[in-house]
Order: C-alpha cells, then sequence, then structure tokens
C-alpha cells in the first residue's frame, strides 16, 4: 500500500512518523518546502519526497491531506484527473460541513474521501514540531458522508489506531461542528478576547497565577489557521459564543444584583459539571 | 516570637507546614473543627491547636487570618480586646478595598494589620490538601494601608520569603482589585459560563481536547469561597467582564461579516502579547 501525505507540517510530519512506527512502509511526503522535504527525508520520515503531486499521486492508494481549510479542494480538483482509481483520500481539517461541501464538487467519482479529525492539535508549526508520540491515547472524529464505502471508512480507521490514537468516533459533520465550535473554536475566541483585552498591561503578570497562563496558552494562535477554521464554521461559533453570552449575563446579573444565593447556585451548577467530567 | 495561623484549611495548613519547615518553632493553630487541630498536632505542623482564640490570642506575635474573606472582621472584632499591643496581623484574601474598610471599623489602634494576597491558590479544600512546596517560587501582593508600619510590612513579607515565595509586590488595593478582578476572577466567570453551556452534555468529551480541559478546569469551584470573592469585588469584576465582552464582540463582529482580513489582525494581536508574557 502506497501512502502519500500532503502537507508535512506539525501534523502530517507526525503522522509520517507514527506510520513509520507503526511499520507501513511505503510512504511518500508532498510539500512545496524543499527543505521540509530533505528534513522528512533525512530523518526517514519517508520514503521520498515530491514537490507536488503529479509525478507520484497516480500510484497512491491513500492520501493524507495535512493542509489548511482552504488549500483540501483546490488540491483535489488540481489532481482529480490523475488519481488512482480507488483510492481513499482523506483529511485532517478542524471543520468539516463547509470542507465536504466544497470537495464534493471537485471529487471524481472513482475515489473515496473520508473525512476526518484528529483531535490532537499544536502550537508547534512546521515538520520541527512533528512528533507522532503525542498522538497517543488521542481521539479521532471521522465524518462520513453517504458516498463512503464502509472499507474505505474502516481502512482510515485502522490508519490512526495504528498510529497510536485510542478512540475513533463516528459523527455527522454537522454534530462535529457544532460540538467543535463548543468545545474548541470558542475557548479559542475566549483565550484571544482575555489577551486581547485593554487591561492586559506589562505588569499583569505580577498579578496572574495558573488559571490566566492557562487560559491564555492558546491566544498565542497560528493566524492563518485558526482565521479559516473560524470563518469556514462561523454561524456555528456565533451560536456557541451567544450560548456561552447567555450563562456569562446570567453570572453578570447576580453582580448587579449582589444575589449571593443565585451565584452559588451558578457555581455549583458548574462545580459539578466539572466533576462529572474529570 | 509567637506565631497563630487562624483556620488550617489548604492555605492556613500550607502555611504551618512552611514555617515549620523555615525554622520557625511557636507555631500554633486555632480552627473550629477539633480534627483538623488533631491531624495539624499529629502531623506536627503546629505546636498545639485551639478551638478559639480566647486563651491564646493575648500571647501572639503574629496573627495570620487564613479565613474567608466574610469572617475576617467579624473575627478582628470578636478579639479585639485582648490582642497583644503591638501585634502584626494578616490575612491571605483574594480581595482588599472591601476587606480594609470592613476591618478599619474594628481594628484596634495598638496593633498593626498588614494585608496581603498570597498568589498560589487551590482546588483542593482542607488540611489534607495543604502542602507548603506548592508556595515555592510564587508571588505576593502586599496592599499597605497608611497606618501600616514599616516594619510589620517588611516582617510579614519576610514571613512570605521564608516559606518560599519568590517574590513581594506592594501594590495600593484598588489596583490590586482591579487586577485580580481581571487575571483571577475574569478567568473563573467565564470557566464557569463555559461549563453552564446548554451546549455541554454528556457527548461533550469525545470532542474535546486540551483547551476544554484546561480551560474549564477552575468551574470545579469553592462555591462559598469564590461567591464571596466575586461579591466582595464586584464592581471591579463588572468592568473587567465589559473590557472582555468588548473584544469578543470585536471577534463577533468579524464572524458576522466574514471579515478575515479583521479576524487575521485581531488574532495576531493577541498571539503577540501572549508571546510577550510567556
Amino acid at each position: 500500500m502506497n501512502i502519500a501525505i500532503v502537507g508535512l507540517g506539525v501534523i502530517g510530519g507526525s503522522f509520517a512518523m507514527g506510520l513509520q512506527a507503526a511499520g507501513y512502509q511505503n510512504i511518500y511526503g508532498i510539500d512545496i518546502n524543499e527543505e521540509t522535504l530533505l528534513t522528512a527525508e533525512t530523518e526517514g520520515m519517508i520514503q521520498k519526497g515530491f514537490r507536488d503531486g503529479k509525478n507520484i499521486l497516480q500510484e497512491m492508494d491513500v492520501i493524507i491531506l495535512s493542509l489548511y481549510p482552504s488549500q483540501i479542494a483546490p488540491f483535489v480538483e488540481q489532481y482529480q484527473s490523475i488519481l488512482k482509481k480507488g483510492a481513499v483520500l482523506t483529511d485532517v481539517t478542524g471543520v468539516k460541513a463547509a470542507i465536504i461541501e466544497q470537495v464534493a464538487e471537485v471529487l471524481p467519482r472513482t475515489v473515496d474521501f473520508v473525512f476526518a479529525h484528529p483531535m490532537r492539535g499544536s502550537e508547534k508549526k512546521g515538520i520541527e514540531g512533528a512528533d507522532h508520540k503525542r498522538f497517543i491515547g488521542a481521539n479521532v472524529l471521522v465524518t462520513p458522508i453517504s458516498s463512503n464505502k464502509e472499507t474505505s471508512l474502516k481502512m482510515v480507521e485502522k490508519l490512526y489506531k495504528d498510529i497510536g490514537f485510542a478512540q475513533v468516533t463516528r459523527v455527522t459533520p454537522e454534530k462535529h461542528d457544532e460540538q467543535i465550535a463548543y468545545v474548541s473554536q470558542l475557548m479559542h475566541a475566549l483565550s484571544v478576547a482575555v489577551t486581547n483585552s485593554a487591561q492586559a498591561s506589562e505588569e499583569t503578570l505580577i498579578f496572574a497565577g495558573n488559571s490566566f497562563q492557562e487560559l491564555t496558552r492558546i491566544a498565542d494562535i497560528n493566524t492563518e489557521l485558526w482565521s479559516e477554521l473560524f470563518l469556514n464554521n462561523r454561524l456555528a461559533l456565533l451560536k456557541s459564543i451567544e450560548q456561552f453570552e447567555r450563562e456569562l449575563n446570567a453570572l453578570k446579573k447576580t453582580l448587579e444584583e449582589n444575589d449571593e444565593e443565585k451565584l452559588r447556585k451558578i457555581f455549583n451548577q458548574a462545580a459539578q459539571k466539572r466533576r462529572e467530567w474529570y
């Protein structure tokens, strides 16, 4: 089985390492950056690297697109005529419905595309940050579409398990996007807004404890990637922000009204929910 | 020098351990819970424990009030007639202006009260969670008032350094409360609101990654303590929430208007600020 990884960044590079470690042998890399390819070859992450897909994709059985959301459909369109019949493509994008819609317009009927979202991001960028060990124990979400063959879904799911993912969950693209808006994108929105507050100053760190450091961690954000993720899922994210604002407003009201009883109720509800989760 | 620690919870207990470890010898504990006193005595945290202050406070040179905000002024009032002349009292409360105002009304002029806020909280509760090692390297804020003697301030600051605190910073009570509203209380408000969102469900954890786990950590909140902290600082906290909402609204607008350029600008600002901090 020939596998191509397109985009050898922190995720694509970790994938290559993970597949090698799992015993897969014919791993090829495609990246526009010559230096990245050289690193990947030198460190044994891939058999061979290519600057584009034109001399290699026709022989690939599996193509893992580790690209930014905006690059997925254009890549498929560019190479649609040379893809091997029966090939399985898959992505690692953090939004699903919008990408699925874009890909549907350009995907040849001779191949299958399994949309997936490995749930282990990184603040690091580039192949230097790649490390397949961080996949160990992580979750991956697979969002089947009606044209997917069960064998393709199973094959992609097996790849994830082989490189260390602990749990594979199938969900609809819509549910994926709604919940990701809440558990991931909203967290980034809050972290960014906290960090950009006019109250922030050079003295802030004198006062800051663990919670501030933790909560602002993801404000050191990959601007290009996350602006694409946000805008490709903007309606779901707006809904998540509104639901959050409803709770924040309830809390504000207890402060405005000095209502200790209601504030305790809000705290108790949160504390109980958090303890059920972790 | 005789030192009394009033309230042997997670902070008071850590204080006792820290002072013992630093070589202080006459450490006494006051707590309403008999079992807590027994634990503290058995584990050598204190020389002797007392259920109240009436037989011990008159001999104490330093009294560390490790109590909830609402208990500070009533405690001082209860024992104001027996406090030793020249004694130094200090607190560990996370809000300052409101507590200072309450204490000013009941504090005898024969003693000095140094208001301080050690910046190392805990989700743990009770003496079982006490561990003085967590103070090592932490910051403490001291908020001098006009009646404080420099010798009292220096003495309290030395206690903190002796038990492992790395940095002692003097700030005005007002500045303390404004910045704590931002870096600490706002974080707790956001964490609670996220956790209470109607989007949260039993399935949430299937989708959640590190950021959700981190950001909701402090939603497992000590309800009694934090409702007091919030309400004793409610105007400053409301202001911090408003400043935060301003930034969140700017971000929302970019989603509503699909404005990638402005969204990237917001992300870049946050990323740069976060990298300057840590």
